[in-house]
């Protein structure tokens, strides 16, 4: 690409057409790239970089709740799959299979894994034979394929990455605190690094996981008014030990089946990242999270390598110091307008510039990307205050979205009401359920609605009442919206 | 598994049967099992673990040369793989294939990736356009498929996992650079961190990686004599640039294809850890991968938890502090001397014994897993002394290995003495060779030996002189094995 080329990118206002800006920001940015496999992408170096930081937060908080990780097969036969019926119907529609290995047939299909239940069950059977051998806490880090009709890069794709916790439990009480003490983990992860704030709570029969007794999720609010699901705990009560025979001797030297959990999040959460916080000039990633917090762009001009150069220096190792993921901008090749824009754009929380006449002041400009307010520190005070600033730009990303969320949940009583504002504002809405399945289908074909998730601290609150769709006596409280 | 089938397990001798121990080992000590699925193994985790710290030490040194990570697909349409003539030929009779979506089989054969060059060479083409953008430095950390016929736990598995990385540069020189550089990374790294020493260099033509112009490699000896390849540095020349099109505006605004490299190191690695140091009563951790470095085992007997505990927990934290990896184990339905057999058999490198009496003198008890030798430390010495001791014994497990591999490497000069190594006493072999694959197949055939490098500092030292298979003028200077 000439110099010419390199101009600032022109990206679609996110007003005019979500998706187009949503594309748009990936490939411009560089997070991301389309594979010449229909529904696959690759995720280049600045994307990964944010999910090497996302692993990194999450790897942390899963050990110190006492999980270690593994790694198990990629292929799963096609009759371990088999064994729970509930899960191979939901499944085997989005599975790749492997028919061949090298020149030659193979006896039984292999699925690459959808979701590893039943590769780890099978295994768990061989380990788990005592009480003494629980709990079992074990993640694994991995890349995941469903066979996926329509996709979207990060939201998704063919191939994805996650992480997928199995555990196995003496007791059905213990399975409930795991899978519960895990959604929990997941919305103050979700939260805290990355900003994006998020409901929690149960997910209706229609939209559990396959094989499951019960699921959990996370789910936030797009910018569009759409929901994401941002993360699911599973809490799989015997399904998956029946099925695949993990028995252990209790204390009793009885014999019983364990009780088990699962739950994943994925490179989803970019997606969340890039479409909660992104604006008409690019993204806007939270510090916790950015590959490059803090960009220094000094001002190019006259003698600027004897007299800006050493001073941005100075900041740079200064703020590197302190424990901040720092860039220095010296290439001569590019304007430093043009590298204004294009760090907006590619979302770095803070920008300092500095040119000779801020040398001689003692002084460098800085430039928040959230609220492009400006401020002018002094040198020798930036390892001290910058951290604060990029914490402050944390904190406020996040007040920001959890405005956007609390303006767009409503209640909707009527049904009229309710297929108004899903038509108009989308968003959530909090909205009475008689609790049948009649009733949750069509709402999804009136509204393209489904429920996201039953809060658990408003189960209690939901009766007495009618249900927005049937009028029948309502059963639960729930969060409905339109969603990826 | 009741309480008494839990006594201390027995574990075949390494000099009656060296791979039966290497997998019993395995097994026992709960690195990997086997997974249902013929050669394919599920990393447990304590193996993981392990894999965890090589990941973390090499990654660091991968990105501290100026390489960043990203992620590619897993998948590799089959046209993709019949674009560079030589790629294909290596890798097809070897590959997974998917030929199935869901209910629908595919119109092109998809390959399970068994190395990516191809994939992100066509993403290359995508992303180089200038000499601005080389080089071109990526890393990334992946799971890889591979049609095996003779499958052993972590050294030749169906599904590994590796990193592989993958450069783009202006010129032939920058390329070779890159090559030699990641050449010594490797060795550096396996040195330093797993206590392996190798020998490095070229790979003969019949040896080199399928694609590339030349290969280079570092080799272990591992200690049943037989030697281990434990990475390979690839520089490919323009061998995929010109396959998959890769091409940049040079300075002078011609166009011009780039020139490549590619290299990768796998969970191979920890089977070298294991056949490396082992012994009879199981596995040797160098202690900067051990996943425990510190053992800490109370004796319990009469009111332990009031005499010994507390002493125990002070000094768990004490070492904790200062950055250990440590393990207390207060278990009661296991005696201290199942413990210490046990933390001997995972080779953790060393155990502190603490007892009524140590407490009352102050003192513990320490044991070195590598030599075994005891010693009685003052308790308020155990923070400052500990890490010297856990250095001292991943010096002292170099040096053992150094020995060994110095012992048993020989000169052999006429074919007959070459034979007579290769039957009876195995290790390397130094012998000139003439640089035909006519010799390098007959000594093959004869010995099951194979050049493993042409050591780049002797390559010069080789004439004159005779080849030991022909007689002809040697070329080269050699390293011979047998090899896994």
């Amino acid at each position: 690409m000439s110099k010419d080329e390199r101009r600032v990118k022109h990206i679609t206002p996110k007003t005019e057409d979500f998706s187009r800006w949503y594309i748009e920001i990936i490939q411009k940015s560089e997070l991301a790239d389309y594979a010449p496999m229909k529904g696959m992408m690759v995720i280049r170096p600045y994307g990964y970089a944010v999910w090497e930081n996302i692993q990194r937060l999450l790897d942390q908080r899963i050990k110190a709740t006492g999980h270690v990780n593994a790694y198990f097969p990629l292929f799963i036969p096609e009759s371990f799959l088999q064994k729970e019926a509930e899960h191979v119907q939901g499944f085997s529609p989005e599975v790749a299979w492997v028919t061949m290995g090298g020149k030659e047939e193979l006896e039984e299909r292999l699925a690459v894994r959808p979701t590893s239940e039943a590769i780890i069950g099978h295994m768990y059977s061989k380990w788990v034979k005592s009480w003494r051998d629980l709990p079992v806490l074990i993640n694994q880090w991995a890349n995941i394929v469903r066979w996926e009709k329509v996709t979207r890069p990060f939201l998704r794709t063919t191939e994805f990455l996650w992480q997928e916790g199995h555990t196995c439990h003496e007791t059905s009480e213990e399975a409930q605190t795991e899978t519960l003490l895990i959604l929990s983990l997941y919305k103050e992860f979700v939260e805290t690094e990355l900003a994006i704030p998020v409901i929690s709570g149960i997910k209706s029969f229609r939209e559990k996981f396959a094989g499951a007794q019960e699921t959990y999720a996370i789910e936030a609010l797009m910018s569009d008014g759409k929901a994401l699901q941002m993360g699911t705990s599973h809490n799989l009560g015997q399904h998956f030990s029946k099925a695949f025979n993990i028995r252990f001797e209790d204390r009793n030297q009885n014999l019983q089946y364990v009780w088990q959990t699962s739950w994943g999040m994925t490179t989803r959460l970019i997606g969340a990242v890039i479409m909660s916080h992104g604006d008409d000039s690019g993204l806007k990633l939270p510090p916790r999270v950015a590959p490059i917090q803090v960009v220094i762009v000094p001002i190019s001009m006259g003698n600027w390598k004897e007299d800006v150069l050493p001073a941005a220096q100075a900041i740079e190792e200064g703020l590197k110091k302190v424990g901040l993921r720092v860039l220095l901008d010296t290439r001569e090749e590019f304007t430093p307008g043009w590298k204004f824009s294009e760090y907006e754009m590619r979302g770095v929380p803070l920008r300092i510039e500095i040119g000779p006449r801020d040398v001689k002041a003692g002084q460098a400009v800085l430039v928040r990307r959230d609220t492009r307010e400006k401020m002018t520190l002094p040198l020798d005070a930036m390892a001290s205050k910058v951290p604060g600033i990029l914490e402050d730009i944390q904190a406020s990303l996040f007040r920001e979205a959890e405005t956007f969320l609390r303006e767009n949940t409503r209640q909707a009583g009527g049904y009229e009401e309710f297929k108004d504002v899903m038509d108009n504002q989308r968003g959530f809405v909090k909205s009475l359920w008689c609790g049948s399945d009649a009733c949750e289908d069509k709402i999804k074909e009136d509204t393209m609605a489904t429920i996201r998730v039953i809060p658990l601290e408003l189960k209690s609150q939901a009766g007495p009442g009618a249900c927005v769709c049937c009028g029948k006596e309502a059963k639960a409280l729930a969060y409905f919206a339109r969603a990826y």
